[in-house]
């Protein structure tokens, strides 16, 4: 596979093209970045652990029969994903209250929730990602309900996943974002990352932050949380 | 019928309880608030204003076979409405983008919507009364998915009502917030006011604000425009 030209670099990753028309190189930065960009700072070693630990869990998924962009890791920092057309939705789903749902609904945070929710958020940095529900959708044309729907129901079942995989290891899955594509046969497939980037995730006994919490709230190491969630999930046990 | 003691004070309005059991006593306050309370004044002839305004739309929908709280209006700044549980969410309808929609969205103010949109909000003051989904209405137990089904039919409906009439007086219906309540035999009845207050009115040609946001953003005389509004509604036309 030989990597070719940038196609687009976001604030936590770079896309290059590939000799496959089908497939892109995906290259994670060591950058962390919070509060919409206006919190940010370079973390060696966050591209390798959120490069893994995305790599892991989207092989886990796939086992359980979530099919994935993932095609396979090719570097610490590199993996080939499946070239698809990111819907601009972020699919938020919580279990227990934190961040901006005890602010939204004035919960306190860590309350466990009675039934997961889901949220849509447009994927728009300019407008902050705000919160917006299916008219909003329809009006910007964002996505088809259909695939809104076909989300929902996807982001439901990989939280069931996600949920007992991570219970095993001592961790509680707080809440965790989504991104999906559309490949060119018009299929809904999930894509982005999971990682502790894109989730809140609690030690099981004493609820220590072990995720992205950690450096918007200046709470200690970054690489130590994600190092601890890599070695629970069983170190690099991923692809390559 | 009978005043008896104070039920509940808002910004806008006070409710007594009377001598019958289903029936409360409204009596409409001369106070302006915006930005949830920030910005606020006492203007005189507001609360007949707004009182008369909203039992003459009140009348309009009831004609129109659209059930309302409304009982009938006793004084320039009372009305007699039925007793109902207030539903804790605002349902907003939106024609043309103003206002949070032209933030959230990143519209311009006054770019026509394909189709009407509705937004769900919490009405919680000390929390900004945000904008929730379906999910957030469960969790909190604030209406069963019948009543949300509910309501948001009856708010298309009497958009196509108010859009229309609003339409025929030279006036632009931009948006409006409504409110339901619950009677004590279950049905979901629309409730609170429809007014000014309430609603985005633009003059058809010349696109003047002539309701709140004339007060929100300092544009002039806001009893001029309510006047202009009630004028063209047919004046003092209303019950009593």
């Amino acid at each position: 596979m030989e990597k070719l030209g940038l196609l687009y670099e976001g604030k936590a990753k770079r896309i290059y093209a590939t000799n496959d028309e089908g497939i892109v190189w995906v290259e994670y930065k060591d950058s962390a970045t919070a509060f919409n960009g206006e919190k940010k700072a370079t973390i060696t070693g966050k591209g390798r652990l959120n490069n893994t630990i995305s790599c892991l869990l989207f092989e886990m998924l796939h086992e359980k029969g979530i099919d994935t962009h993932l095609v396979e890791r090719i570097s610490d920092i590199e993996q080939l994903v499946k070239k698809v057309a990111i819907i601009p939705l972020e699919v938020v789903v919580r279990n227990v209250a934190a961040g901006s749902l005890s602010k939204r609904l004035g919960l306190e945070e860590g309350s466990p929730l009675a039934s997961p929710i889901i949220e849509l958020y447009y994927k728009n940095d300019e407008l902050g990602d705000p919160l917006i529900n299916e008219d909003h959708i329809k009006l910007l044309h964002l996505a088809s309900m259909l695939q809104v729907n076909e989300m929902k129901q996807k982001a439901q079942e990989i939280n069931t996943v996600l949920t007992s995989f991570f219970d095993e290891k001592n961790v509680r899955l707080i809440d965790f974002k989504l991104e999906f594509g559309i490949t060119t046969d018009g299929t809904v497939l999930l894509a982005d990352e999971i990682s502790p980037d894109t989730c809140r995730l609690w030690d099981k006994e004493t609820n220590e932050k072990l995720d992205k919490d950690v450096f918007r709230r200046g709470l200690g190491s970054l690489t130590e949380a994600y190092e601890q969630i890599l070695e629970r999930l069983g170190g690099s046990s991923c692809t390559k």
